[in-house]
């Protein structure tokens, strides 16, 4: 069997996960309430059959053959590349034991409802007993999987290639060193006014409104759509079909817009790959079994906090747009200045939550998930102690006393689903767009000049040229050496931070 | 292996046909433009998957064990019929070659274009080599799959078990002599007024009515929902999640309102099958592919039409929701009376465009399609002759001129895509509706006592005792024996439109 084989094979481990997708979105967004047990079926065969596709005989022939016949080829040529992930996600398959997956899975569903019944009921000890089962099975699934420095690294692979604990200790170090007097700071200083934000708005203005936004920053609304959902999220059914959510809230403003900018990043990443990559490898993440064609969780995260943050909420932005929110509300904000409102979506004050916190603290609340999950993952902590742990973090990087269980250790879905490993994502997404925004607009000062005036396309293209169109053929890091001249640093974001905060909060 | 691995491999399949069938809703409901190509690849993907699973080595073993294992039980217990329908599927499936299979589908996308070239131009001569190609398919299909009496029986099979040419040409015969005499009578009575269905209505209020009205008679909208189509249609993603489509055209009332009564119909069917059938072959045609609970084709177009026609078009019905109609649109129908509307709904005037005839002429187009069907199958007419015999039918039956292809021979989608053998279930749905209504009617008078109050749960409770959540245990005409004491019988349709016709245009 020859690399068309390969090809062809893929292309249908592809076809199963983007049906999978579309199945996924549309339980999220339009399936009537009784759908639901039925569709966890579908998704779960869907899921299967990608898999054993993926690690067939068949494949493994494939995979064999196309090796044989690209063995001449440059080693990030395209071909090469997709050869070798094919290789890697065999391997990486077939060292989770089936019985362990299927555990995993099963207990994920009842854990799932024993995280929801111990949030309502503000009751960690009704979860703790699945969440050490859970625990214990990821602990199998690093030692399965194999590492070389902590087992953390193993379970942080599937979403974040080549991220370690060690390396990641170190960024959080850095981090915490830059942001903290910034917290600091602010929490000395006077907060800009918001309360316009809290004020009724129609919610299908609203979605219009996130919708043009959208679209003005270069989403393409013949390859995707806009709807609501109760957790925002984009999906991608090959290049041409890339859909964003967003969810709405009558008396909250920003909810709406900054979910459409974010998802949109997300959906631009994806809209963007290489028309020639569609169904190949390169679009498709053989690994996690998403049919994206990001080359990593944080990769994919750079993408809408980059136009979210660094396009959505600066100046320039709303000296543009204040006159389009106006449009949209009439009356409502009149007695705003474009100056008010770029302060008020950009306060930052510590909280409990996650989903709610700003983009100085969001930060923060990753930090302490991450630490966390490596420290039960290796056997430092206890399940038993882990909400007393997670308090005393959240008060010693935000200052802040966590009320309950539900506003703290509960917060979160993801470990009761078995997802540990996926939270460094976010802060990976953040350092990266910065450095990615910085090298984007010092390279080119045009794309900064377009901005200022309400061009996004310098900028899109820019990253379409650098990031998206590469799908996944190259790695997070060799992307942001060629784009940026180093790996990951965080120190363009830790300079974009302080110039941004102390500039809104009149910092010394 | 054994009968709970065959449930466990069917199960698969189900989901995989599922799964289709979402990706199918959401291209004709959802889907931006730009995600045609790749969803196509999709659904091909799945299709094969759940074929080949069908008729895999796993599937027959379990298939053989089940046998086994089931031999003393009932011929018509579940379990009995579950192992005989999946061999006799896998006969199927394996009769049909591969490559004839792959050149249909390689053909179908290609006339599908050409067609609709054809039918944009009326120049049936585009279309005719690519019908003469698909029609040697279907000849060579129905060669493989294999048949007694004629070869369109074979083509039948998939849509329609059990029916014969031999049958169909005396069934039609039948009607004929019964409704020829109504529509000539027509031809020279006074047509009721309908001008007041052609006023304004606002879209957003029909789609509206038209779910309350679904809602009404039964549609369960906790496991369904309602949303706008080209061509209105229902699909299932089992019982718990069963959709329905409509149209709305801003100057023609009944579009929507009829649409979504017929599609409810239908989808009362399969909300309505045994939950323990959830899943199993008795909800999936493992010979058709299609994950329905329905028995046929024509048994599912009974339940759309006795809803649509012999409940929605009544006296009755009309007599109790001109009110709710009138509250609808406000001032928009104050002048038109309940019999007014009634008569307008129930108008009957020969067309030459199926999809805008009436219940009454309707048969006739089907009449058309089967004999033509069946004679080029059988190679009595060549393709080149197909407009003129099309033309002169349609004269002979109806008394209309055709005026061109595109209003003529080119008017249906259907034989572009391969689909040949299916246009019989609209008759045979009609005919089997109508012989239902009346057993149900005659063996409980409290039925049409609960209709002529507005209430429908006797009704629909009937059916669903008699035929929905029997899925797909029976074969039709066992239903049909089991439910009205014989199998199909045309008499109580005819009696029907010949009472109903002559009382709207007091006929002699």
């Amino acid at each position: 069997m020859s690399y068309s084989d390969l090809i062809e094979i893929t292309g249908r481990v592809n076809d199963f996960l983007n049906a999978g997708s579309v199945l996924s979105w549309d339980a999220r967004t339009m399936m009537p309430p009784g759908g639901g047990e039925s569709r966890s079926k579908q998704l779960a065969t869907l899921a299967v059959a990608a898999r054993n596709l993926l690690c067939s005989d068949e494949m493994k022939r494939a995979q064999e053959g196309a090796e044989a016949e690209c063995a001449g080829m440059p080693e990030d040529s395209p071909e090469a590349r997709i050869v070798a992930q094919v290789r890697t996600a065999i391997d990486y398959h077939e060292r989770i034991p089936p019985a362990l997956l299927r555990r995993k899975t099963e207990l994920g569903s009842a854990a799932q409802q024993l995280w929801a019944e111990a949030r309502e009921k503000a009751a960690f000890d009704l979860f703790a007993p699945a969440l050490s089962e859970m625990v214990e099975i990821n602990r199998e699934m690093a030692q399965a999987i194999g590492f070389d420095g902590h087992p953390y690294d193993a379970l942080m692979y599937r979403f974040e290639p080549g991220t370690t604990q060690d390396g990641l200790t170190k960024l959080f170090a850095r981090l915490r060193e830059g942001m903290i007097p910034l917290v600091r700071a602010i929490a000395e200083a006077d907060q800009p006014r918001a309360d316009f934000l809290y004020r009724d708005f129609e919610p299908e203005a609203q979605l219009r409104f996130a919708l043009s936004m959208a679209e003005r920053i270069g989403y393409d609304t013949e390859r995707g759509r806009l709807d609501t959902t109760v957790h925002p999220f984009e999906v991608s059914f090959t290049r041409d079909d890339v859909r964003i959510t967003t969810r709405v809230y009558k008396n909250f403003l920003p909810a709406a817009l900054f979910g459409a900018l974010h998802e949109a990043g997300h959906a631009m990443y994806e809209q963007g790959v290489d028309t020639a990559y569609t169904r190949t490898p390169l679009a498709t993440d053989l690994v996690s079994l998403y049919a994206v064609g990001g080359v990593s969780f944080g990769a994919h995260e750079s993408q809408s906090r980059l136009w979210e943050n660094h396009v959505g909420r600066s100046r320039a932005f709303w000296a543009n747009h204040m006159g389009d929110l106006r449009a949209a509300y009439p009356e409502r904000l009149d007695d705003v200045s474009e100056e008010e409102f770029f302060r008020a979506v950009n306060r930052s004050e510590p909280s409990f939550i996650r989903v709610e916190s700003d983009e100085l603290t969001y930060d923060f609340h990753i930090m302490v998930r991450c630490e966390l999950e490596a420290r039960m993952v290796d056997g430092s902590l206890e399940v038993d102690d882990l909400p007393d742990a997670w308090n005393a973090a959240m008060k010693d990087y935000l200052g802040v006393d966590v009320p309950d269980d539900a506003r703290g250790v509960l917060q979160d879905v993801h470990w009761s689903s078995g997802q540990i490993g996926t939270f460094c994502n976010y802060t990976i997404g953040n350092i990266m767009a910065a450095q990615l925004f910085d090298s984007a607009t010092t390279q080119n000062p045009g794309i900064q000049r377009a901005l200022d005036g309400a061009d996004y396309t310098p900028l899109r293209t820019w990253l379409t040229e650098n990031v998206a169109r590469h799908g996944r053929r190259f790695s997070r890091d060799e992307l942001l050496q060629k784009a940026t001249g180093r790996p990951l640093d965080p120190e363009p974001y830790l300079t974009y931070l302080t110039s941004k905060f102390s500039d809104l909060y009149a910092l010394a």
